[in-house]
């Protein structure tokens, strides 16, 4: 176990900023550049790791092309983030464990049930040498202690409610669930002479000062989402993008549900689970009563319709995306928006003291 | 206007700790005692001003009994909490101006219409020769805007979705929903030319930890409701504080509900509010269907057995509380709490820097 957070991965610089394993959208460029600008970037292969072979492959192209060395352990400077209640585990071990392929770190998430937790990690850690670090993400303090019984991650994301996506269906925000985790996890580990994993908290941040406030939590690190939906190196739908930077008051304006999974036919997810996004006229038709074969017919309409399908009120493509969603402004690079989050943080934390 | 948020309240001490106007709980003895250890206390009046006048009288004792004195501009060094929909303009102003009543503060909330705040804000500061400052509280940017329009108060208190208690039903958590608030009503005020108002982060806030981050979200001070259910001085059931004191990992054991209004008689709110509490059989009876009527009588025999309405599984008296509860471990005079919480977000902002 590293000494701190960043020192597991040397190239990145203190505090750590993330970016999340968001599915079809962060792939080889988007994890790349931000472990480029001293972050870690998560590739998003979710529940099928039909193209993760080839993801690994463009990110190691992209820093071989930019000449960027890391560190003589060999690993590769990006982490994969999968959903336990659909990716192979058998089949992901086998492109994990490829010398050349080896992640800085595998973010687990949504296992049916806690063994995936301890068979994931087992696994991951025997077929790469223990190279590849374990984040787990967890929504609440009993999922935290029962993700550090069972797997002893090297690290606990800790997801608060504003997160954008997937999370647990009911919640709290990381003002009170990161602490409270941090105490219960530290109080576990200290009574069970285990070691304590590091803290990284996500849900709701989208700059300096959200950054800066996870830290005071007791975060070691952050991750962000939404924010890297306005990435350049993001892969998503003009539409989508747009449907992010148009929208403000993520707290009335987005909502955690289960429709959007329903009219995507992402139906697999177990139960207790929710996605935020943009409330549409999808969401607003499923209230209202509209049968879902309606509903689902006029989302059809919609996604043949292409990037118009995200636009005015009557909106129906989904555009999943946290609660932070109103401090996204403009699209920029990977590297500006990590390196910004990170230095606002750090001027922020000197300002403040300085205030008191 | 003061240069800072703490020049306002001159026996206040920075970062300001204020405590929420909790309906029946905060009293003349709580508020007192925030505001003797160099917070602000609010007494919650609420929608019910029948108390109010000798609520004051009482802080008034006590301050008098401390030899506390405050400045010479001759307020009543604690704050009084208001619900508009409820709360008599013409009577309370009747009280509020008499010049030994004159309080530090009036914290507006929740108005039938937008036009409530104005009238409101304009009655107390001609009553009290605006030596009264208006704090508002808001639950959306939308919200902070039309209030700053309005009413242009003092204080804009941003109540984040992790409070305890009556908040927005929808909403965003603090995390992000300080910020964009903060960015938006400064964008505001710097086109109309006026007054910023000073910013207080509450929800979800119930230690050091959460103070801290909330200054680095950009808060010139904080309000806990929650952390006070556990102080000596709040008029509190015995089973509602040890019911307080029990629970934990908040995002899963509370909801933010109407059901509990519902059986507590209390639905004069207006639309788009709820209540979070700790989730009890009242509230799992009515999700499986129980009707009201049923659900009413258990509840009213709950009453009537005292504190063990709050005991057990089948627990159905309401545990009005935030998300932070279970950072909540033990009751404390309100002094110890304040100065904690207050040292501890100093502490932090210190150590923080120095990890960096």
């Amino acid at each position: 176990m590293a000494s701190s957070l960043t020192a597991a991965y040397p190239w990145t610089t203190s505090p750590l900023i993330s970016c999340a394993p968001m599915r079809l959208i962060a792939n080889a460029s988007l994890a790349a550049a931000v472990s480029m600008a001293g972050g870690l970037g998560f590739i998003g292969a979710g529940s099928d790791i039909s193209t993760l072979s080839s993801e690994l492959s463009k990110s190691r192209e992209i820093f071989s092309k930019s000449n960027f060395t890391t560190s003589k352990s060999g690993i590769l400077p990006v982490g994969v983030g999968f959903l336990l209640w659909g990716a192979p585990l058998k089949d992901t071990l086998a492109i994990l464990s490829k010398p050349e392929n080896i992640p800085a770190a595998v973010w687990l998430f949504a296992p049916r049930d806690q063994t995936q937790l301890r068979d994931w990690a087992d696994g991951v850690r025997k077929a790469t040498a223990n190279k590849t670090k374990i984040w787990i993400q967890v929504t609440s303090v009993r999922e935290a202690l029962d993700a550090v019984k069972i797997a002893k991650p090297d690290v606990l994301v800790v997801q608060g409610t504003d997160a954008g996506g997937h999370g647990a269906a009911q919640g709290a925000g990381i003002v009170s669930l990161v602490p409270e985790t941090i105490d219960a996890v530290t109080e576990h580990c200290k009574t069970a002479s285990t070691t304590l994993p590091f803290f990284v908290a996500t849900g709701g941040i989208s700059d300096g000062r959200g950054v800066a406030a996870a830290i005071c939590l007791g975060a070691q690190g952050v991750c962000l989402g939404t924010r890297y939906l306005a990435a350049t190196e993001a892969t998503i739908a003009p539409g989508y993008q747009d449907a992010v930077l148009r929208a403000s008051d993520g707290g009335t304006t987005t909502i955690r549900s289960s429709v959007y999974d329903q009219l995507r036919g992402t139906t697999e997810w177990p139960a207790g689970y929710g996605g935020r996004g943009v409330l549409n006229a999808s969401f607003r038709d499923h209230e209202s009563g509209v049968s879902f074969e309606d509903n689902k017919k006029l989302y059809e309409e919609a996604v043949a319709s292409g990037d118009k399908g995200w636009e005015g009120d009557r909106a129906r493509l989904t555009t999943y995306a946290g609660t932070g969603v109103g401090l996204v402004k403009g699209v920029e690079p990977a590297e500006a928006i990590t390196r910004k989050v990170q230095s606002d943080a750090a001027k922020i934390l000197n300002e403040t003291r300085a205030r008191l």
